[in-house]
């Protein structure tokens, strides 16, 4: 059942070769929960504060492409597109993230986009770590899947 | 006061030149949840199940040398420790995972151990994902941090 | 005669964009010679001695998808599969080696077989380097190679 | 005995905070043999045929700057020196690789000179195998280690 | 316009899913201006002065493989093909660097062509600089560009 | 003379473990020039347009961390400080990058400065090729120097 043991129980990177080269979508979410006062810092931006979520942004789409440094047993992929989100949301009080990364490959992505949230989760916390160091990075799943055999998946 | 910012807003990796070179260390910690089913299957082992646990720890303690590569501002650090524990929970249901890491140097390293958990995180989630697709990670925080001037930190 | 130099003798990253993309596979092998007593440690594991198989296995496979950074002239490739099988042998004594490597390009996969094998090695000495440092790492070589235009290749 | 596993049979990354900076040298050496064919073609270099050596040279030393990424319990280093001599032996027939690092740190770099040895013997493996797909990458070995708590090491 | 920011001018890698998989080649340009003594040092070569030339091509075709590493926004990209041209020119004077890069994909090269004549520039810059530290680099310019849906482009 | 070769002109990592760890500071300047036209797409940013000159600046600082992954034989360096100054100039027209980087180490920073300008330069390329491909990056040399054995180095 899982597919990352072979029959002897030994991790492999799983053949994919003959699976078919399809267009694949992967969206992920993640949160990085603060205090209101530490969200004001990181959103009031201005010349003078700096640009919190550009950083974070940024981070998370070239993180998306170490996916396969990073995950041993993930295949590399020629990703074709990935976008980061982040909202600042009050009622958190804290930042969302959303990620989507498409491929049109073998394997699907849903690893590119929660390694593109976590590393912006973390780029977050790097940023505002000397106001708060107790933010927590959280809620952190995949919340849609699209193309290969298996189909369509969309989170409840 | 966020010090990835010069005084005009711009980011910058902040000049530590002047820091003291002391042994610093820190723990954060994580989680992945899923259903019962699904944690049996990555602790029921035995040499036909393969090892989940032992591939993730794997995979954080290498993540850990790639903090600098991912988090723009990080500086790199000679990492002179890295462990990573995985501890199943059968009340969450999920796996726990804390990651301690210490260096001999001028800045702490909370990100190391932070992204040190998220990479555990992320292939625990790989590695299982062909049995639920609904895992969700979080409780990622700092719980401890020592050394440096700033002092010690413990997470309330 | 040597197709990673041009014409004047200069090194290049030689042109293979007119090459068919076909499946192409590649086995290579390799093995570490240690004492018996060094060999036991390594494979009496149980919960108490750690897995050297496991943690081997994982940096062979993640070995393979750095190729391309590794070997100047290699082609970077979307690997499709890796298998690397690690045999302890007593008569030798120490432990065998067998890397599977898979891909669908237009270029071969043996260096990325090779260097899965050799990493792996390298994994080996290193965690029982504390009990013996005078391991021989050896036998490194391609074992059978199919697909592309010069077809299958068997070591004799 | 085995340092990189903790008492509970983990894979952890040995603390070294405690141990002394001190000045370190590994040496290591390894070959490729091959045909004596195959090995004029490597030699008999001249401004037509390029330089394998040279290209083979380079390869061990930037391979050496990876080791900390590929070998996955190694702790990052911060080398001083590294230089990898080839040597073409007719005799053997083949290429005799040596490779010496060197650094002021908290751990030995005998790992660092392994992998320079090994790539530099995928590098030559890769550039000649047009020529011989038999090649064999063998004899790799630490044949030297000075500094630090354990002391000199000479091979036998 | 710039296809870099979405329609809220947030980076994004551009989603690249639907354009076709054509053969797309770029060459790229650029030279490292010095004195006509520290030129002479690095073509004079013979075996005692070294390859300075050798060891720039060589950086420049693995930096070409870096690109998408290195530049945020850019696809990673199958390469088929790097070549680096390295021009002493005596009038300028200095050295002339040219590199051609193909690929079969679905974006254009022009990124990773003038990243390998940015890379060997450095390299040469260096390997160079214990003789003279005013050196300057220059004149890095895309000369052409072929395949893919914008079509020829040819440097006026 | 140069350094970065051995007596019998081989390419090697020069020994530096007998140099003293001072403070070592470099700043190294370039510039990318372009239209008026592209340079006022590129700074008459606001939330619509994008912020090119943030991102480019981003690069440039994680650029200077991979120095030693892309320049053979330079050291990896504990960098304790990266800041990268871009200037929009209209009359150049073009943006000027200056980049300033510190240590504490046995070796100078200068690659890693002028590495900085040249991947914010890329970068400023890729993000705004989609309205000037014939744009040209030039002008980059080491401005100053300080630190070292060799003492004090200033641009003329």
């Amino acid at each position: 059942m899982l597919t990352h043991f072979d029959g002897k129980g030994q991790a492999h990177m799983v053949d994919v070769s003959d699976k078919d080269v399809t267009s694949r979508t992967a969206v992920a979410q993640g949160e990085v929960r603060m205090s209101a006062a530490t969200l004001a810092l990181a959103t009031d931006g201005g010349a003078k504060k700096g640009d919190v979520l550009g950083v974070a942004r940024l981070a998370g789409i070239m993180g998306a492409k170490r996916t396969a440094d990073l995950i041993p047993l993930c295949h590399p992929l020629p990703i074709t597109k990935v976008a980061v989100e982040l909202t600042p949301d009050t009622d958190l009080p804290g930042i969302r993230i959303t990620a989507t990364v498409r491929t049109t490959g073998q394997t699907g992505v849903e690893m590119e986009a929660l390694t593109a949230v976590s590393v912006a989760a973390l780029t977050i916390y790097d940023m505002l770590k000397a106001a708060e160091k107790g933010m927590e990075i959280g809620a952190i799943r995949l919340v849609r899947k699209e193309g290969g055999k298996s189909g369509r998946y969309e989170a409840p």
